[in-house]
């Protein structure tokens, strides 16, 4: 490929979310044509794309698209295998995989050296309350293997196990874990190509509530959380961007969870880089050159959770994008609010007067 | 307005090019809705406009908007007219009429006391190379007071008269300039809302060929520029982006012309700002905050003009925009690219190593 106008591919994303959209905004820069696969026509990714195929067409939806890729992985399974079986899928169907059942993901970071917290994998929510008497003395975590994310299904004990005795009903593996009192999250967004090249974004601290993410800001320097990802990418030959989420303790770096797609830790790239995460994601997915990942200036991002009052002034603060959803719902990400300022100081000023602006009665989650 | 989301405007905008399309871009951020008049279907912006009027609908196209706005002044006369009647038009009509008839700007510039070139208006192309003549001793400039942008209609002499003896058939005003002997050409791209706030990027140092931007980059911390360009949005009670084009010799700022709209000079600040020059109008003819102006990082940008060579190689150096026009033409805009860097030196490198990757023999303009 000589021009980058050599090839116009039609990308195909599968789900229609706010993730699906951004990255077609982006990608609208580029000669491209994006389809999207949804069911809700008014998705935010299917009001903008060329073409909304219902989940239905999926096997029109991939013959028509020269590379499929997703921004969400936890549906469309039937898809997923055929692009992945017309050699279209990026990232390849391996990393859907670990995701698709969390115990297997454990296990790939037990397998590859990967650190992660102390895990046992229990066959069913019987085994593993016993797992958490005998492993943990019942101070942990208890995650359902298959579908979670935000939050979903998982279950943290303090010696409360009595409440939790609902998990004997549960006949499917489980993940238990040792509870990390953790110095704070952070997480990391890299990107790789199909020849092995890697970037990475500089780390951020996030701030999650119930399996939220609330906000986050960089830049956070540490080498260590980018060698976890970059082998982690590699023991997958990974293609695309990702978001590895990790727990920082006593300078310690844990795997928590990756996200093969673009995540929502990396949305200040939008505004914060050059190249957003994005692109990048595009860049590698379409075989072109990864882009520049330094960081303009110190920046951050808030999430709209469960609510469309935005005052006016958070217009001086910070940049809004609204991902107009069809309604507004609890926990529901409905937007984010980008923010740049000169040092972290000023940045975590400044999503703290966006929080108050937009929770001013505290987050409802 | 309390909530960003009480209003969701319907937007018009008069012409389907490329500045049109980065303003739907930016502005898909917002519960915006946009309707394009133009008729080119396939013009950038009616690809992704949610409508796309033809000329002929225009009053159609006003009376479903809340808002209209223009991207390109030279046309469509009659749907300004009826806009600016309807109460719509921002910006108003007063800044068009100026740029309908360029002696109108000139002698807006002299009635107001804001630098200019020394010139004289001629009532035809005779009288004009007699001004010429008298005034300027064959060197200077003879610029058609109709209709000129991208150096159309203008005629730069230096003593070769007898080659611009076809002037003396036109009919038409004229506008004679001195010649001026720039340091170099410099731009700013200021906004203004309807309360008079006003704010205003950091000028660029810009390179025209032709009359046509080539390159431009920043930030040129000029005062004096950024107070002509206020005075000029006071004088005429701006609202909206706006460009002000100037020369810059022995310290003197004297304004070449001014476009009231998004500007070519100011798609640096897509990526080298926060807040893009796009998001900025909408914000502010939708009577919203206006936002940060502040430069992330020193910037620049190339424009892609009459090739669709680009090597992958350039997505190293910075970010592409290509406009996915339908043909490439001689002297066409098809694409910018944009670049940053840590200091003015860096930038204009990559500026240059860009040039010569999509224009490897040369400008051909």
């Amino acid at each position: 490929m000589f021009s980058i106008l050599d090839w116009k591919p039609k990308i195909g994303i599968l789900g229609g979310g706010q993730l699906g959209w951004m990255m077609i905004l982006e990608g609208r820069k580029f000669p491209f044509t994006f389809y999207v696969l949804e069911n809700d026509k008014n998705a935010p990714a299917c009001r903008i794309a060329d073409r909304c195929f219902s989940p239905q067409e999926y096997k029109e939806f991939v013959d028509s698209s020269d590379v499929i890729t997703f921004e969400f992985e936890h549906v469309y399974e039937e898809a997923l295998k055929y692009a992945q079986e017309s050699g279209k899928l990026l990232p390849r169907l391996n990393s859907v995989e670990l995701k698709r059942e969390r115990y297997k993901e454990k296990l790939f970071y037990k397998q590859h050296n990967l650190p992660t917290p102390r895990f046992f994998v229990a066959e069913d929510g019987e085994e593993a309350l016993k797992i958490l008497r005998e492993e943990f003395n019942n101070i942990g975590v208890i995650k359902e293997s298959k579908g979670g994310y935000d939050g979903k299904g998982q279950y943290f004990i303090f010696n409360d196990v009595e409440k939790y005795q609902f998990l004997r009903e549960k006949k499917e593996k489980m993940v238990v874990e040792e509870y990390v009192n953790f110095d704070f999250e952070a997480s990391v967004i890299i990107a790789r190509d199909k020849k092995g090249n890697f970037v990475s974004y500089p780390p951020t601290y996030n701030y999650n509530e119930k399996g939220i993410l609330v906000y986050n800001y960089g830049p956070y320097f540490n080498q260590e959380i980018i060698n976890v990802a970059k082998r982690l990418s590699e023991e997958l030959d990974y293609v695309g961007t990702m978001g590895v989420e990790v727990f920082v303790t006593n300078g310690q770096v844990l795997i928590n969870e990756f996200a093969p797609r673009v995540h929502n830790t990396g949305h200040y790239t939008l505004d914060g880089a050059l190249i957003s995460q994005f692109e990048q994601h595009l860049r590698a997915i379409t075989n072109m050159e990864l882009g520049q990942t330094t960081i303009l200036s110190p920046s951050g991002m808030v999430n709209i959770l469960g609510t469309d009052k935005i005052p006016v002034e958070v217009l001086k603060y910070g940049k809004v994008y609204w991902y107009s959803k069809s309604e507004v719902r609890k926990r529901r990400k409905l937007g984010h609010i980008n923010v740049i300022g000169n040092n972290l100081e000023e940045v975590k000023q400044k999503i703290d007067k966006i929080m108050q602006l937009i929770y001013p009665n505290g987050l409802d989650l």
